[in-house]
């Protein structure tokens, strides 16, 4: 990895109580993004009562990236920055053909997360900082019209209709390693933030071990040297 | 249109009482597929109760087509079979390094399909065969653990059930014209063809005026001098 040519890039994460715990799918996209491109990129943690963080956004999402001058939210067009900016670096399309499909299993992605929210909402809200904790339960609970606990009481129908959710990725990884063909890329990454925001909070096992997504998640868990099995994990 | 090299090709479809009536979303997507290709092909109409027809193919399925000596049956196979065969037409895919992501497309649109069927149940039972209908009835309230009638009841429900589990599609077409990009390809056809399934069999209307589903509906209703349009709906 050579970090000259990214100086400059600055990524703002979402963290947990453990600052170096970062569990957002939104940023996990970005984070393989940016090891798929080999670049190096300093890593800002942002609380969930620390918006004033990322003000300069004039948005309160994460991830941010800061490139230079450039502002850029939402994953998606980062990962398009990312793809701009770097040309000379390992694609994150198999061809720019496939750019408005993975964009596709992108949203796709995102509408998943709610089956998997239902599962890990409790992990989620224990590794969060205590100051956060008020406010996300507050908020959620208004949302979801019931206490956290009971949005998470049923735990074996909520994972059913997780894995259920799951169907389209799991067709395809029949017929081939990773959704983008032979080789990973974003679109694997959009689809794999998700087990990486479980793997980061919580200890539920998702998949049995012989759902051909078990097999993928492992290969891209040991991609990059490894780099997102050793992510920390909550203690 | 030249029918010259599509001798041999023969499509046996689902058909209703009206043997016109092709509804079946799987069919849909292949005859879309043809017509992107400018194939012209012999159609058999197969009912539930004349799966002897297509016994040929060692399953009961439709569509299943038939080329030369050649039965390909699954949508998606047939789809790879006519690319693959008729390498000079125009591609059912914008790029060859689309094919996996495609095939993402078509799992999503077949993870949907139930959503729709609660909306649009007792439409397909009124559009098929007398003769079918006992079959069909007693064959979808074992499935379903209920009436037919009990199954649809929620209508308004169901169909913002549906709606709701079209958030990939409008996401993408919010930033676009089609699925696949500038022009519409296999992809768009798999998404197209639940839209032909309701709509051949049913007048509820499934998407507001102002959904970007909406307008890409229109444009491939349109497409091809209007085929999909002119395709018989049930009286």
């Amino acid at each position: 990895m050579t970090a000259n040519d990214t100086s400059g890039l600055t990524l703002y994460e979402l963290a947990g109580a453990d600052p170096e715990l970062r569990f957002s799918p939104f940023c996990w996209k970005v984070r393989m993004a940016l090891v798929h491109k080999g670049l190096e990129v300093e890593h800002v943690p942002v609380r969930f009562a620390e918006k004033e963080t990322i003000a300069f956004s004039g948005q309160r999402l994460v991830p941010v990236l800061r490139d230079g001058e450039q502002v850029v939210t939402d994953s998606w067009r980062i990962a398009l920055h990312l793809e701009e900016r770097f040309p000379d670096r390992p694609s994150l399309f198999s061809d720019p053909a496939t750019i408005p499909l993975t964009q596709f299993v992108n949203a796709w992605t995102d509408s998943v997360l709610p089956y998997l929210l239902r599962v890990i909402l409790l992990d989620v809200y224990n590794s969060i900082h205590e100051s956060d904790r008020e406010y996300f339960r507050s908020s959620r609970e208004k949302r979801f019209g019931m206490r956290l606990e009971a949005f998470v009481a049923d735990k074996d129908a909520n994972l059913a209709h997780f894995q259920k959710a799951l169907n389209p990725l799991r067709t395809i990884l029949t017929d081939r390693d990773f959704v983008a063909g032979d080789a990973p890329a974003y679109a694997d990454y959009c689809a794999f933030s998700m087990f990486m925001w479980a793997r980061g909070v919580s200890q539920t096992e998702l998949l049995p071990p012989d759902d051909p997504i078990f097999a993928w998640r492992e290969h891209l868990l040991n991609a990059f040297d490894g780099f997102a099995r050793k992510a920390p994990r909550r203690r």
